[in-house]
């Protein structure tokens, strides 16, 4: 990589290293993780998020707890693994390469356990190695989907963006954030508007905080500011990451990226959703099919060290919202682009290896 | 009043007391305002605002600066009126009601001037009487936009409202706070769906506020909230106030209020505008013509008491956006209902008194 991105999480092989993102922008910390209770804590408190590095950040996680018990039998320790997949998937219930990177190290496991010469030390070399495979290719995605992305972006384009789908959610260069870090690379002009994403202001922390450091131009916006910078001609084109994509290309993503969807189609402007493969679940059929995560309201009115709002009022904080397809004009993939997504084209992508 | 609403400002005539809406909803604090330069910073820095409020205040501010002044002549207290209005005016430049009461307070104070029996004394008592009967005009005008938008409204609905156009951006029951606080003396159930409007967060801080303390069942959104419960079904209207309305009905208001008006278009639910027919600005003929206020950054990633952007990081921070009147339903005035308002259905309704 040319381009000096923050370091999301690694793994020395005894723990899980992972950059603690609600420190962020003001405090760069590596949290040491090495056991479930932790996290299963990081993934809930959003210490680490985006859905390709919690994959990730849950496959390295898987081994580094296991490796430090001790088992009585191969048996005792497929329970285990069972017990910790359960507990893990149960931190966020909405992306879903989470549980996808879960069941990847269950084939695995599985697959080590019934080797004849399996030993309690030749699975976990097995989960280690398979962890290892998750991130390389976590690695290779980001580059395939920021080359793709690219071939639908000029020189000198105005670009929306919320939440944070770049570096900081997975372990390259992002997902929609990886065509920017590309163009950028390749001397392309681009202006950045970062929407700051409430609740927990992933747009302002985290994407102004990494397009920032690596010299982009980046400029932050409220997220209620997205219709008139629009109406100004300053937005070219928005770019979005996703946590899951039914099967029709409905898309849930971080609360908000239906309204700005909406916004770019009252405005004419093209929208479009960058991620893995991995984050389609063919399994749900339409987007409102899809469990919505409702998070704390102290989230809302208390999260800044200061109070917002009044005591005892009501507050609703979804963590995402679904964005019919009809609203986006093409899913990037690490291979390729549906343009015009809907239950046909998506099925005939994920065909096509 | 049978509600018991926050009281905005009072004055004492030696002193203009202004509730300091930046510390709600943790503190109520009145200020005790007799000089210009207080006054400035109270408008400029939000402690009074709402388009309505600021005009009473300025109204008057106008007074109690003046009556501490001792002039060698008439002469020189025109020129100070002159220099004070001038000065009043530029601390906003986007709310119309500002340059309306200080317009209405110059009449006077020219009237007063031009009379006989004219002295420095009676021209303050005419200065004072038009700040009065601005303030008792304000409330009236509130009850009757109230009036007129509940028979927009049904006993059990669901509203979305931005910002804050409540009793706090009036001295009486606000504007598009108006009919629900009617609505809720006369039993209706409405659920309010306040969108926390940031990046200062008159909604959470205000509107939350004033309606949960009068017992009224309202949940604080994060702006970017709105499409997913108007999804769900939850809004059945949409009610916001107004800083400034040009001849064709295009409505600056609070930034975000142009994306809820389009989202509320795409899931054809009404949006309606609350505002006195002091807000109607007849020179400016459509929306592009209204100057935005921009304002300094640090309130957007440095506004809780906490660092929420990179250090150096651009911020851009407009606090109005302009909603096209094709988007809006209907202005409510304290004269009655403008129905897909347009250049002559507005000129039609500032005739009829």
């Amino acid at each position: 990589m040319n381009t000096m991105l923050p370091v999301t999480l690694h793994s020395d092989a005894t723990k899980l290293l992972l950059l603690d993102q609600t420190e962020l922008p003001t405090i760069e910390k590596f949290l040491e993780i090495d056991t479930r209770e932790d996290l299963y804590e990081a993934i809930k408190k959003l210490r680490v998020r985006g859905a390709p590095a919690i994959g990730v950040a849950a496959a390295y996680g898987v081994y580094v707890c296991m490796r430090k018990e001790t088992y009585a039998s191969l048996d005792e320790m497929q329970k285990d693994f069972s017990s910790l997949k359960s507990y893990l998937a149960s931190s966020r219930p909405t992306a879903v390469n989470l549980f996808w990177a879960l069941n990847r190290m269950e084939v695995r496991f599985i697959t080590e356990c019934t080797l004849k010469t399996s030993t309690q030390d030749s699975v976990l070399t097995g989960l280690l190695a398979e962890s290892k495979a998750i991130f390389d290719e976590d690695q290779k995605m980001s580059i395939a989907i920021g080359k793709h992305g690219l071939t639908l972006f000029s020189k000198h384009m105005g670009i929306m963006t919320h939440c944070n789908a770049g570096g900081l959610a997975t372990t390259g260069y992002g997902t929609a954030l990886a065509p920017i870090y590309l163009g950028f690379e390749q001397g392309y002009d681009f202006k950045v508007y970062a929407n700051e994403t409430r609740p927990l202001l992933q747009g302002s922390r985290l994407t102004a905080y990494e397009l920032n450091k690596v010299g982009i131009d980046v400029t932050v916006l409220c997220d209620n500011m997205a219709s008139l910078v629009m109406k100004q001609g300053k937005i070219d084109a928005i770019i979005v990451g996703a946590d899951r994509i039914a099967a029709n290309g409905d898309t849930a993503n971080k609360i908000g990226t239906s309204g700005v969807a909406i916004l770019a189609k009252e405005y004419g402007i093209p929208f479009y959703v960058a991620a893995p493969t991995s984050t389609f679940d063919l399994e749900t059929a339409i987007g409102d099919d899809i469990e919505i995560e409702i998070r704390d309201g102290e989230e809302v009115i208390n999260g800044f060290g200061k109070r917002t709002g009044p005591e005892g009022v009501k507050v609703y904080n979804p963590a995402f919202d679904v964005t019919a397809s009809k609203y986006i004009t093409a899913i990037i993939t690490e291979r390729g682009i549906i343009t015009h997504p809907d239950r046909e084209s998506v099925t005939s992508h994920l065909k096509n290896k």
